[in-house]
Parts: C-alpha cells; structure tokens; sequence
C-alpha cells in the first residue's frame, strides 16, 4: 500500500489578520515540510480566522482574502515549498452560484490545495451550520462538488467541519468515489464533553466514507467562542490512528498506508447531486521513510481541567488578541472574583494580574482579609480603594434608599475599576457567573462593568468545583492553592447591606442551577420543569427571573462559552416579551 | 362581479401576550363585522407578536401558541363572530416536514382561516428572510401549499410578508390558480423610505398575480423594530385602491368588486411546486351593501416626521410593553439629550418625563440655562444635581488626569441617574446618537447608561434636522418649540474639560456621517470609500475609529432601528477583528 505522511496543524488564527495567519502558515509548512510531509492540513478558513461574521459581507475583506490565498501560494513555492500540497481555509466567493436571499457573488466558506505556486482547487463547506452561534445561512452559499487530490498516488477527498457533522454530502461520496483518505478541516467551537461526541462522529464518518478520516481541528479563542483543538485521525474501521492534545497549537504528523487509486481518476456525480472535481498532483507512491511516525495519541483532560482551560484560553485570547497586556480585576475575597483572578494569573502570568478591593461600610473584616490572602498566594498586584467617600457624597446629594443604596455601592466600583483602566491601561474583567446572569442578580453597570466575563457561562456550583479543582492542582503539584479556603468555603454573599447573604434572594445554588440548566441550556417549559419534581412555586419565581434579566444580559460583556447554551449568539431572546411559562 | 367588503386590521401586538393579543383580535374583528366585512385580516404573527426570536425554539411556547389558536376560533364564534372569515397569523409547528438543520415537529410562521368556531385552512411563510435583523432560517420550516379560501363566491389566495418581497412562489401562483383577490399578512420593520419600496413592491406584484392585492400591515414597536402600518389596496393593474395611514392603528375598509370564482376549484401543484390548498366558506355571491366604503387613501409623512413618529413609536412600546410608567434623562442642554427628551415628552407626556442637569465645573453657564430653558418649554420635571463632591471623592482617592477624568464625569453622571431610576422608578434613557456610537465618542457606562437608546440609529446631522422639524412643527400650530434655539445652534460638545467642543477630535458632522453612511450603513471598503472623493487619511482615521469602537457598541442599550443598518442585529461584526480597511 502507497505510503502518505499526513500533517495536521492544528493551530490558531486571528480574525481578519490575513498577514499574521498566512505567516503562520508558512511558517509550520515549513515545520512539516522539513519533517517529510507529503500532505499539510490546516483548520477551516484558517486565513482569515473563524468566524468573520459580517466581515463575510464586506466586498473588500473578501477579496482581500483570496488576494491573500494566491500571494500565500506564490509565497509557498518562493520559498521552496511547493512541491508540498497544503490545504488551507479562506474565504472566498462564487460569481457562478447564488442562493436564495443572498445575491450573485456571494461569499463562501472554502478551502483550497496549493501547490508549486498556484490555487490548484478549491471548494466550499457543503452543509451550513445555522443553529446555536452558527449563521451561516446569512452568509455563504454551499458548495456542491466533491473534490478529490491525488497525492503520492493516493485519492484524498476533502470536507469542510459541518460536511462531517450532517448526514450526506461529502462523507457518502468519499466511499463512492473510493478515496484512500478524508481530510477534514474545522473550527469546531469548545462546549463541555464535545470531544467525545466529535470522537464519536469521527469514528462512525470514517467507517461510513470507507477510508481512513483525519479531522484538523483549530485551537484559541475569538470573542465568546473557544477552540479546543483534538484533532484526531481514524482508520477505516474507526480505530483511532492519532489524536492530538486539547488546547495546544501542535502539528499532529502520522504516517498512513493508504490503498492506491484507482487507475482512472473519479468523475461525474458522487452523492446528494456533488459533483466530482479530481486532480492529480502526484500519481507516482512514495518510498516508505525510514523513520516512521506512527502518530501519538493525547491523553483527554479531566472534565474539570477541560473547563478550566477552555477558561484559561478564551481569556488570554481575548486579551492578547484585542492588543491588552495587563487586566484588572475587582476583589471582594469572595469567590468569584478569586476564581476570575486565578484564571488570569494562569492566563496572563500574576505580574499582568491587578487587583483592587473596593471595602465599604458593609464589607466585613474577612472579604479584606481573603483579598488580601488571594493576593499573597497568587502574586498579583493589589491595592485597597476604600468607597466610603464617594458613597457619602451620592447619599448627601440623592438620600438613596433599600436596592438603590446597594446598587449605588456596586456603581461605584464599577466606576472605580474603569477609572483605573481608563489611568493605566488593565483591561477589566467582569466577575459575574452564570447564576448571577441568569437571575440578574447582579448591578448593571456595578459588578457587571468590564470588557470581558471569563466565568460568564459557568454556574455557581461550578464555579466551586472548579475552585476546589485549581487548588487541588497545586496542591498534587508542591505549590500553593491560589484560592483562599475561607472564599470557597463562606457562604456566598454580595455585602451591600448588613449580614447580607445570597440565600436570603436566591435558592440554594445546587437546586438553583439545575432548574436553570433545564431553562436555559434545555430550553424546557415550566411544566415540564416542574415535571421533574422540582416545587412549582419555586420554578415559577426562577423562570421569572431569568425572563426579567433578559435586558441586563443584552448589556453585558462577552465571556467564554463553555456550554451547549451560552447567554450569546446561541440564546436569542426579545426584552420585551410577555410570555410567562405555566407551571 | 360579486362585492367583497374586506376589513384590514392594521395593528400592534406584543411578543408573548397571546390573551392579550387575542383580545385585540376579537375586538377588532366584533369592530369590522359590525360595518358588515366578509372577510377580516390581522397581520403576521399577531397572535404571539413578532419577531418571537428564540421563542420559537421553545415548545411550551409554541404549543401555547396553536392551543391559542383554537381558543380564538372558539371564542370569535362563541361571541357570534363566527360567520366572518378571519386571517390570523400566529406560530405553528411542521410534524410532517422537516429541513436541514432543524428537527421534525420544527416551527412554522403560519397563518390561519378561522371560520364557525374551527380553524378550517393553515398555511406556514414559503419565502423565509435570513438577512439584516432577519433570522428565519434559524427558526422555521418553510410552507410548501398555495392556500385559498372561498368567500362569497370570490377565491381569495393567501401569503405572508416575504413571500411578497421574493421573486416566485406565491404570488404568480394567485394568477396560476385564477385567484380573484390575493391577501397578504405583514410584520415588516420600518426604515426610512420603505412605504415608497413596499408600495412599488405591492403595485408590481398585484400586476403578477393578476389581481387585486391587500398588503395588510403591522404597525407599534419591539424592542429594536418599529412596524409603521401603511396597509394598502392595490387593484390588479397597479392602481391605488386604499392605503391606510402610517404609525397608526386602524381598520382599513373597502368594498372590491371582484372577479366570480371559477366552478371548479384549482387543485394540484401551483407554480414552484407549491400544492394547492382550497377551501369553500361561501360560495354565493353577497348582495352589495347599500352604503359603500370606497376604501380612503391616508397621506404620506415627509421624511423628517417618518423618522421622528418612528422615534416616538418606538420608545412608545419599549416603555409600555416593559411595564414602565416613566422615563429618565440626563439633560446637558446639547442637542441630543434635548431631541430625546422632546420625543420623550411627544412618546409619554411631559408629565411622565424627569430631567436631571448634573453640571460639572467644566459645565458652562449656557448649558445650565439652556437644560433649564428646555424644561420650561416642554414641562418635563427637571432637577439639578452638581455632580462635584462626588467628583471631589473620586479624585481625592485615584488623582486621575486625561481621558480618565473625563470619563469619570460621564459614569458618575450614569450612578446618578441609575441611582434615581432604583430610588423612583423611571427608565433611563441613553442620549446617544448614531455618529456618536460609531466612532466611540462617548463614555461606557457613562453617557452610554440607560435601558433605551431612542436615537442611537440617527445621525447627529440628521438630529439636528430632527430637532429643527420638531420645533418649525410647534410653530406651525401655535405652540412653543421645545427645543431652546441655542441648542440646536451652539457648536457639540461633551464639556469634559474647559473649552472642550466636538471638532477637537471629529471631522465635521456632515463630513463624518457621509464616510459613516458608506461604511457602516453600505459596508463600502476604505479603497471604495475614498473614490467618491474623501480625505484617504480622513477615511482610515474614521474607519480605524469605528472598529475600534466595536466593544463599546455591544454593551449599549437597544434603540429604535430606523436605517437600512442599524447597530442592533443587522450588524453583527467580530469585537477581535484585526482587519483594518486599506485607503
């Protein structure tokens, strides 16, 4: 059987940086190229980042891009890799097609084969995702070929991400077309336990097209959205061959045996009406390498470390990615706050990492205390600005009362924090959970105040997990917890009024967070809620809340998406709205 | 030819009040069998309101919505309306088909026949929007049948809203099946100049159909979109019948003579496939009514007052349907805040309207006297509170300098007023202009507080227009002009420092919103920007401004939508973007 190194970079991309990206491109080519690859993948639309959104309809940025896909192949062969094919995403538009609602001209979702200095074929994602955070229906039309390269005398058919995730298409009509191998590329956004599931799907697409499958995966972060990397390569019986680690940039190298093409090359129509577009490179197999990369497979994360590290990414990715060096953090000593605070330490480094406590009247002794601590065992930078003064300056002018006075004290922070990011240059980050966003409780312009939410899309209860995990890491490593035992362990409470705790408002938060998963993340109705066996009563006053809080949550920063169900591109709900779920 | 008296019931609805919703149905209907109609129309969606957005994933929501339906049919004929044909749209569900990306039992945008108590004829939206604020992909399946419904001898042929706007399907299948008169049921977001496309639009496509054509609208506001009635009648070659008035709720009535029906009814396929769906509720033709109603043609607004009732509407139903009695406005005496408070006074009365003036040291004499000057015209509530002792706090703690103290007096200007809002209860509305919030110049969490932006979608050149109109309108009827002259008169500014105006940092106004139009409302490229004759260092300094301002933009409140491009749904561009136009 023909022998094939496969490359599979699984890297990150900046959006609209098609300079940076291309760089990149070149520059792990080159890795691969030195190592013997004969076939180098990169993720979906690598070029110019995923996802573009609106940018797809920009005329400018879309030439811009397959401007950019033809100088990269140029590029390639001037700097003496052409000779080996790569397979790169980019955005591009099709002058033939147009779809309904979309004029002539309009963009697609492609990838295309470079080689020896020329755009040798180019397709486009056949299915489109158009559910969750995925529009892709307001902006690409699909394609409709199947295309095949014939590398080292081995038929590779190609897809785009969703190809593999829907029934027919691409898949099918690898088999029909008898390809030796299926190369996928994606940009597949991170959601807890996802990797199974594209484990799963991987396994049972390669046993559908009858060949080995190998499915490049993108890795970082872009706005709310985390890439988990996980590429992985299946044989034709859907055994796994090599699968790379989560989160990581890496260039995943394997070293396939593959089944020769056939003599003459596949044309006409494969399945669901795709037309066949095959192109020979290489007809010729190679000689086996004497080292053989036999490929490696990772070891998976823990479902804890996975949500820490999506965590971890999507922030350092914002911050790094918006241009920022430094964030600031608000810190109450209570637990949120200290988590968001670990996670930038880990992000950014604790030099990069500045603090402020912000006491009040009402601020006890142990919030000082437990600020102070997260800020001696982690390193970061903190300072204590007292808001007594301000406080008093609003109560003299306004007499405020009750929510108005708590609110005010939340403000003032708020207003403290911009203050000095607006002085210094930190970019601050907002504290606020799950929980708190789903209820609203939290102060609008007070603790929702920042630029990003790393803990936006993570319950309360998981906030503790993940507390309690990111200590224990340190203690099996010899180091200190970074979170002070006395923030996990108090009862949660926002103290803007004496003796103040969360449980005085809210459900405990286990009971909370399970009706709010079934709401929010399941979209249930009350009753069906209800039919859990949770008290009616107590669905209907969450449900209430949820629906109440839909205008805070329009107002509030970006955050990592880690769920199925994120309050962003994937939770579309109108403020106004008078539906009010039956128990 | 036998008469027809059709009722077109152009009318609000809000999103998820289906009692609420059918209460108006079944008062307007009982209003239009009263002057004898034979046939009674609402618009799209009316049950449920429109657009229900991720509403429509919920199937608590959706069942709520068919049980609705029939509880109407019931209750109309319960009430003795049951002789009178009604056209009701509402949200249905497909068990039979489904579409690529959403699962069996998807949701429909359906409308219904409903005639003696039963729902006899259900037809879903054929044509689906998926562009600008439109996500209907994500949401529906599309409807597959031509329906038509006999009514005293004459067959009616039936649609909904996109089917009207695209190219095939519905509307030459009305002359495919020899309908006599073709209905179509409407929720179509307003934008400047649309009545002039919608009419072109109906005109034409009667002319398709072959028939004559009512194009029966919704009119009020939802959160972003405000729907400005402008129902018509148009005859089969085009001409005027009836054209009810904009912004307004009304019955629109005419009698038509109409072409019999045939003695056969169509069957089979129409044209795009689409089956034929015929259903008789009255063959015989209706003796004509002694008195006739010869369907009245409203007048058209000039553009200025389109734009300002839209601005009125809008704020209008954002504040009634979110249960709010009240509004709150930091007024500055400039130009924007004054326009906001004038449409506030016009939306809700000046007695439902507080003003709150907040000088700095930097605040000028003028500015004092002209907020003052506003209220006295308008009769708003006005109060002053110096915002100095809390500036003193602030800087007593931080020593803050730059842009940082000027931004610190904008936010501790939002404190204030979202301190009084909690105290007593308005909603805050945000001053915020068009210009404004594309290229950044305003203060997160300052001047950006409220839960409402009513002018966030127009320009400050088109604000000044507005505020002129306003105040020549008050002239025009004897009233005083709310708006004081000198601040429409005096050069912007933001007087967060001594002397400070606008043009230290902007181009000129009319400069700046002709390069904006073009970028952010056309999405012209820098390149194309500059070939219609603007500065290129100019151009890529306002480009430059706008993408940086894209993180700004996301935590702003909603606002009326009144332009082709909004900063609401129908732009929706990455915060991380790293794409810079080239000039």
């Amino acid at each position: 059987m023909p022998q094939l190194r496969l490359a599979l970079n699984q890297i990150d991309a900046t959006v609209g940086d098609l300079a940076g990206n291309a760089d990149a491109v070149v520059r792990r080519t080159r890795h691969a190229a030195d190592r013997g690859a004969h076939f180098v993948a990169f993720p979906e639309m690598v070029l110019t980042g995923y996802p573009v959104e609106d940018l797809a309809l920009r005329s400018s940025f879309v030439e811009a891009s397959r401007a950019a896909l033809h100088a990269l192949a140029g590029r390639l062969a001037a700097e003496g890799l052409g000779d080996t094919p790569v397979l790169v995403g980019y955005l591009d538009r099709s002058d033939e097609r147009h779809r309904y609602g979309l004029p002539a001209g309009s963009p697609e979702d492609a990838a295309a084969v470079l080689h020896r200095g020329e755009v040798v074929l180019t397709f486009a994602k056949h299915h489109l995702p158009n559910y969750g955070v995925f529009d892709e229906f307001r902006y690409f039309v699909p394609g409709d070929t199947m295309p095949v390269v014939r590398v080292a005398g081995v038929d590779i058919a190609l897809a785009i991400c969703e190809d593999l995730w829907q029934e027919g298409g691409r898949v099918p009509s690898a088999r029909t077309v008898g390809a030796g191998l299926l190369v996928t590329v994606n940009a597949s956004p991170y959601e807890l336990n996802k990797d199974d599931t594209r484990l799963e799907l991987v396994r049972k697409r390669a046993q559908e097209a009858g060949c080995t499958t190998a499915y490049v995966a993108m890795t970082g972060g872009q706005d709310e959205l985390v890439y988990d990397g996980d590429s992985i390569v299946v044989d034709e019986r859907g055994e796994v061959v090599a699968r790379a680690a989560q989160f990581t940039e890496e260039c995943l190298l394997v070293d396939l045996d593959l089944p020769a093409a056939p003599a003459e090359p596949p044309a006409g129509l494969a399945d669901d009406g795709l037309r066949v577009e095959h192109v020979t490179l290489s007809a010729e197999p190679v000689a086996p390498y004497p080292r053989r990369y036999a490929g490696t497979v990772a070891g998976r994360l823990s479902d804890a470390e996975e949500m820490y590290t999506a965590l971890v990414t999507g922030l350092r990715a914002y911050v790094a990615k918006n241009g920022f060096g430094s964030v600031l953090v608000g810190l109450s000593g209570g637990i949120d706050s200290s988590l968001v605070a670990a996670v930038a330490c880990d992000a950014l480094g604790a030099e990069h990492v500045y603090g402020v406590s912000m006491p009040s009247r009402y601020s006890s002794q142990h919030s000082r205390d437990d600020a102070a601590e997260l800020a001696r065992r982690t390193g970061l930078h903190l300072r204590s600005v007292p808001i007594g003064p301000m406080f008093d300056a609003y109560m003299a002018s306004l007499g405020l009362t009750g929510l108005a006075e708590e609110n005010l004290q939340s403000r003032l922070r708020g207003t403290l924090l911009m203050a000095v990011s607006n002085q210094e240059g930190p970019l601050v980050l907002a504290p606020g959970n799950k929980s708190e966003l789903a209820v609203g409780y939290s102060t609008l312009y007070g603790d929702s105040v920042g630029a990003y939410g790393p803990i936006k899309d993570v319950y309360k209860s998981a906030v503790f997990r993940l507390a309690k995990w990111r200590n224990e890491v340190a203690a099996g490593r010899g180091e200190v917890p970074p979170i002070p035992e006395n923030s996990i362990a108090k009862p949660p409470s926002a103290e803007l009024r004496p003796d103040q705790v969360d449980t005085d408002s809210l459900p405990e938060y286990d009971v909370l967070d399970a009706i709010l998963e079934l709401y929010v993340d399941r979209d249930l109705g009350g009753a069906e809620i209800v039919a859990r066996g949770y008290e009616p009563e107590l669905v209907e006053r969450v449900l209430r809340m949820v629906d109440a809080a839909e205008y805070k949550r329009r107002q509030y920063p970006p955050g990592t998406k880690i769920s199925p169900k994120g309050f962003g591109k994937d939770r579309r709900l109108p403020i106004t709205n008078r539906w009010r779920e039956r128990v």
